[in-house]
């Protein structure tokens, strides 16, 4: 026996000590597989003691293939699909690395939601608040790993769903540019917008993981002051109190720590930050128009109203929002090509309760995916990262952004603004 | 008596004694109107005579509204059309900058065509051959400044109607990053391809124009070695021999005056090339749908069964269509995050006989588009230069890009590149 079996073990011993709240986290948990993956990545790990992820735990949301395991997308479905035939390339990456696959996440059905509700396994609190969203879609991945179950959650982010729960946990969450990291064998949403990526219990972490997945190394650029977008008109608007003042004392840290920040008018994005749903529903829809039948009597209603609302678009609307995507993606590029990147809160608001969502998702949902869903129809790239607040428990959640490509200025400019929030 | 109006008198004269050809060039050549334009221009440069255009004559392509003016885009259906109200906010730009209006020039009709025929009007040659295509859509702007009647045309770029009779005709044709410049009163084609820009008898007007038009200023930036990327697996493969051969010399010239030239693999643009058909297509078939029946009887066939292709699409086709559009903008981004530049022949081959063009349309009209077009799908911005080619007439033309944005990089570039082939 070694030292990652029993880590291993300790952690089943943890999640079975959670009761119903298991069940909530995790749509499947399959100990002996477990057990097994431990073994391998132990003995993975004795012949390559340097490999970048060596003995990591790592929750998988129920999108990405594992052979053998049917992938549910959290849906009922699903659970009669197939098994998978082999791994998810992702997946394979981080079984390569050293990591050990702990465990599959539920979410919100088909990762069609920012808030993390799901009507078949039930809601989890979030680590702050057990009465708390969890945030989606990757729920179960940011409970598992906000409670410390895992080292990292593997998740998807299509308008938020990697940063939302990870900022609602007090995770790093990393949506690398969509392009830059495997897909195959990851179910899709929407193919203009997903995008896998880690949610993590520190920075480092969260970058060995981008590398592990994108093949890219991030080497630690030189250390230097920032010049760094502060969005108006768009982002930083119609947040709570409680988001704004936290912003504001993030733009004071950064300036007196030397960085310069710039304000850039963004406008033209919260102007079409309706082109997101039109799209996503419009790609989504293709993949699921075949299911509606069944949807109606064992699907998530919220999330099957999403699905079929692409049905009010025409080909003309559809062609209107593919060009207004377009063009804002080209605005954005335009906009910061002058700074390192911008930032933003990463939420408008703190997680409302289960039970406020379930009243009102129709206006919580769209509230909960805002800041994090116009990065997605910008293409950008974007990690949260937690920043802590005196006498609160739930720390602030910063969003560093730049455009698609850009990951390693984004994950160096983390670097450099992470540990001024210790 | 001034002497902006001595020159619009010299500049009629030439054009008069053109015959025939005249009529090609110049959809509409009002002597009265260019006239009282170069007393107001005379007026204007008298009291402000730093103007950026002070005495330039320009000719407008017949997409352009000039108020009490028909814009035709010399299609028989427009004829008719009510005459336009008020300037284009182009043309008010560089009159107020004290340009003189000169003469609306010919086109493809409705600016779609790469080559330039035009049944209605009549087909020029180019400046160096009478039999040669003059490149289109912008075809009698392009020869309008090539004859130096002009100094001068204005254009639009749809998937190289600039920069493709530029290349022909030996000027410099710059397609500014598409939302950089105002398009209002411009005839549109295809609103996510679209882009006013100049052609220009030299650089440093063709950069004042781009000025004038969009508000901002593009300082001379400090001298230094670029680092500029070469496409491989696109742009340069499937060129002719002279082609190569010239390219092949600007990478030899560059490298010598210390320039670092970088492969960078573009098959992916190249596989997605056809994107470009499909998506102007669509977009241009909403404007004309309504009036297929009456271009059954006047209009281009050429140009109606393109803009009929559209009818084949369904809705998911263009979704699909416009997701690869996303991510080949994206991947474009991620390929040139590290130079400057990049660089390609601006055409894959020398201008064809307007009578081969006659006889196979269908293949050369692509083919003369391709390399122009492929950075219209990717949203770039980029000139095209004449280079001088000892013991030709025509000189080879270099195109020199960057993505939406960076105009000032493309035109920075462009002046330290340009002095090395004069």
């Amino acid at each position: 026996m070694g030292a990652i079996i029993d880590k291993a073990k300790a952690a089943i011993d943890r999640v079975n000590a959670l009761g119903d709240l298991k069940g909530k986290i995790f749509t499947e948990f399959d100990e002996d597989r477990i057990l097994r993956a431990a073994k391998t990545a132990e003995d993975l790990v004795a012949a390559n003691p340097d490999l970048p992820l060596a003995g990591k735990l790592v929750s998988i949301k129920d999108l990405y293939d594992e052979a053998g395991i049917r992938t549910t997308a959290a849906s009922e479905l699903l659970k009669t699909a197939a098994p998978a035939r082999e791994d998810s390339v992702v997946v394979r990456l981080i079984k390569e690395a050293g990591a050990v696959p702990f465990g599959r996440t539920s979410m919100s059905e088909f990762a069609y939601s920012g808030v993390g509700l799901n009507p078949h396994y039930g809601t989890p609190g979030n680590v702050f608040d057990p009465e708390g969203i969890p945030g989606g879609s990757s729920s179960g991945a940011g409970v598992s790993a906000g409670l410390g179950l895992v080292d990292i959650a593997m998740g998807t982010d299509t308008g938020g769903s990697i940063r939302i729960p990870s900022a609602i946990n007090g995770l790093y969450g990393y949506k690398p540019s969509r392009l830059s990291v495997p897909r195959a064998g990851v179910l899709p949403l929407a193919d203009g917008f997903d995008t896998p990526g880690p949610l993590a219990r520190d920075l480092e972490t969260a970058i060995s993981v981008f590398e592990v997945m994108s093949g890219q190394s991030v080497p630690r650029a030189e250390d230097k002051k920032l010049r760094i977008g502060v969005p108006v008109n768009a982002f930083t608007n119609d947040i709570s109190e409680r988001v704004k003042a936290d912003f504001e004392m993030i733009c004071d840290t950064l300036r007196n720590a030397g960085h310069e920040l710039v304000e850039i008018d963004m406008g033209f994005v919260a102007e079409n930050a309706l082109v997101t749903r039109d799209l996503v529903s419009s790609e989504a829809k293709a993949i699921y128009a075949k299911d509606f039948a069944a949807l109606e009597t064992c699907g998530d209603p919220y999330v099957l109203s999403r699905l079929k609302f692409a049905d009010s678009l025409t080909k003309d609307d559809v062609i209107a929002a593919y060009a207004k995507r377009t063009d804002v993606i080209a605005r954005f590029g335009a906009a910061v090509a002058d700074v390192d990147v911008m930032i933003a809160p990463t939420l408008a608001r703190m997680a409302p309760k289960i039970s406020e969502v379930e009243a009102d998702i129709e206006t919580l949902n769209p509230l909960m995916l805002r800041n994090t869903g116009m990065l997605n129809l910008l293409d950008a790239c974007a990690i949260s990262i937690p920043v802590g607040v005196a006498g609160e428990t739930a720390p602030a959640a910063l969003m560093i952004a730049a455009t698609h490509g850009r990951d390693k200025a984004v994950l160096n400019a983390a670097r450099l603004i992470d540990p001024l929030f210790d």
